[in-house]
């Protein structure tokens, strides 16, 4: 069989190797697996969300029928008009697209940039599914590394920056890191983009979730914002849609005629109950997000609350946010035999920080991710006692 | 704006630029547009299926989570199931995977065979999604020109096959030529492709519609058929769920993990609910179903009964089958040309032949293609008789 080189070069999914770490091990009953794995919900819609789907499936012919290929209208409007509320400035329908999910939104969009050999700037630990499509894609992934706090430098990014270099790529709050980049920092990095003619890709998937009050930056603010960023976002985990597929893309409307051709050739449409799901979510669900946001900045105080046990241990808490903690250990261990003997010796299954850096970068063996939306302030301190003995 | 030159070089989705010219034009009551310039099913899903959706909507929390990359492990094994009492030979579950929409398998199944540079063999007419993803791809669509009767021939394709080709891709029933490749000639194809060490891409996403009792080829029937062969499959037709976007692909177990890092990168996983339909209307619908391909199957007669209308002025049917006839115009315009003037004269949408061939193709510009699938017999002769009129 053969194959493309640049896919042969490509990692497998990360959270499929983690998931064989566990198969056949068995866990005891009064000690079951934790697993803080995964950034998804692992409880379906609320039922009202439910029902409206329910009847948009009995009711509504065109919910299963083709769509447009960039959205149904009434969507990229509704997305349109909160934003502009969010963030200020001024987002046009059209400057919104709605794809089938964020993943594929951001493959949409580097396909638009980057040819094969083009490079893409991401700061490490970075997201697994943005290294592998560049790597897919023949597109070089060039780390910029992050320091203690896993905030990018812009100095840095900008000597990183060549005539092949088409974006940077940032991820806030960040995953894996788990950190909130600060407006002023996300406002550098949009001028630096601007100044140097790439693009800034701004992947806001855990938005919903950030602790902070009011925008999270001012780019939409600005003149021409749409010349230099694109934005990314997720319905999957602010109404629990994960295995909808919905996510969106927001940006010039001449990007949008070049991803239309990837989305079209790809998936024809975005599915259009999903795209109903998120228009009754976005439309009904305000009050009720609000409260799972209060349910996840708990579960993060939890972390914070808990971690003493771990620090006295040695481990340190680098981020701390949107559905992850992010920290390094003390053990004398990379962090993937980490991993997987937190599976064995206490019933705790997560990512190490090898799964999240270039091969060969020592950060990463020193470092977990802990994705902890899916338990609660009761369940993070179960697993903090089960880490103290590790 | 800095655009991958790859891109720029595709051509936008073809459907839509048709669709710019019904825009503004005012069609008469008494004479409606006849659209037949989609694939596509404008009817829901039959009552029944809608009922069991609307159930696992509010009953089975797991169609609203993310599932696996590579599909649901149930749907999968009936695929398997059912393809071997239709097609003989042996498939196993884990040799199908289930993809969003039938693009998103050729799309996937291509970025593990091909690096930019390589070359893929396509007929012409061609299905303009695939040159479109090979075109933003950077590989090149290697044009194998058929003849009158449409169907490629294999020392033509012998003497294409260059160190850079990695695929055959053939569509059958065909799309746009509406002609079903006989059995041998889909053999003959197979055989070269497994001599040559490249791979046989066979969309068969009409299959339900054949005219032809039992299997349309015997290449499930051969000895290590899953190195050579990639089939795909769509969903869509068949239960009328376009708006879910569910496909499939069968081959290797190899070939999967390497399309599973494509699949897990672009989608994270098909949606949960449009596989579980498919799921249900492969367990409870083959009778509908063959009352459906009943209804197509007189829809194409009627393309024959009422062809002789059109032969008298010049025209030539060259194919007729899945959801289209392919003809020949006597005009002296090119196709495109007409396709418009045919919109403004006679209230008909269709797209011609020069969105299914390479630029300066004369054979495009002679033809038209007619999706006839959504208009019954007597829709198929009123038609034909506001193109006897042209």
């Amino acid at each position: 069989m053969r194959l493309n080189p640049n896919m042969a070069a490509t990692s497998e999914p990360p959270v499929m190797e983690a998931r064989r770490w566990i198969e056949g091990v068995e866990f005891a009953p009064d000690r079951p697996l934790i697993n803080v794995s995964q950034a998804a919900p692992v409880d379906p819609p609320p039922a009202p969300l439910r029902a409206a789907m329910a009847q948009f499936v009995l009711e509504d012919d065109a919910s299963h029928l083709y769509g447009p290929v960039l959205g149904l209208p009434d969507l990229r409007a509704e997305v349109a008009t909160q934003w502009c509320a969010a963030y200020g400035g001024e987002i046009a329908a059209d400057q919104v697209a709605i794809t089938s999910g964020c993943n594929q939104a951001f493959a949409a969009i580097m396909s638009t940039l980057c040819a094969p050999g083009d490079e893409v700037i991401l700061p490490t630990p970075w997201y697994f599914n943005h290294k592998m499509w560049l790597d897919m894609s023949g597109i070089a992934a060039v780390p910029l590394k992050t320091g203690t706090d896993l905030l990018p430098s812009v100095e840095a990014a900008a000597a990183l920056i060549t005539s092949k270099t088409r974006a940077i790529t940032l991820v806030s709050p960040n995953n894996p890191g788990g950190v909130e980049y600060p407006s002023e920092l996300i406002g550098a990095f949009y001028d630096l983009c601007k100044s140097r003619d790439i693009a800034l890709v701004l992947d806001e998937t855990y938005r919903d979730f950030d602790s902070r009050c009011g925008a999270p930056h001012d780019l939409f603010t600005r003149d021409g914002w749409d010349d230099t960023l694109v934005q990314l976002y997720s319905f999957s985990k602010a109404y629990r849609l994960t295995g909808h597929r919905v996510g969106a893309m927001v940006t010039s409307v001449a990007r949008m005629a070049e991803a239309e051709k990837f989305l079209d050739t790809v998936t024809i449409c975005p599915n259009q109950l999903g795209q109903r799901a998120a228009l009754w979510g976005l439309q009904n669900l305000g009050d009720w997000l609000a409260e799972q946001r209060a349910e996840i900045l708990a579960r993060r105080a939890a972390i914070t609350q808990n971690f003493p046990k771990l620090a006295a241990k040695g481990w340190v808490l680098q981020g701390n946010g949107a559905y992850f903690a992010y920290m390094t250990h003390p053990f004398d261990e990379p962090s993937d035999a980490l991993a997987q003997r937190m599976v064995h010796d206490i019933g705790v299954l997560c990512l190490p920080g090898t799964m999240f850096v270039p091969e060969g970068d020592a950060s990463g063996a020193r470092s977990i991710r802990i994705a902890f939306a899916n338990i609660d302030a009761a369940g993070i301190a179960q697993l903090f006692d089960r880490m103290e003995t590790l």
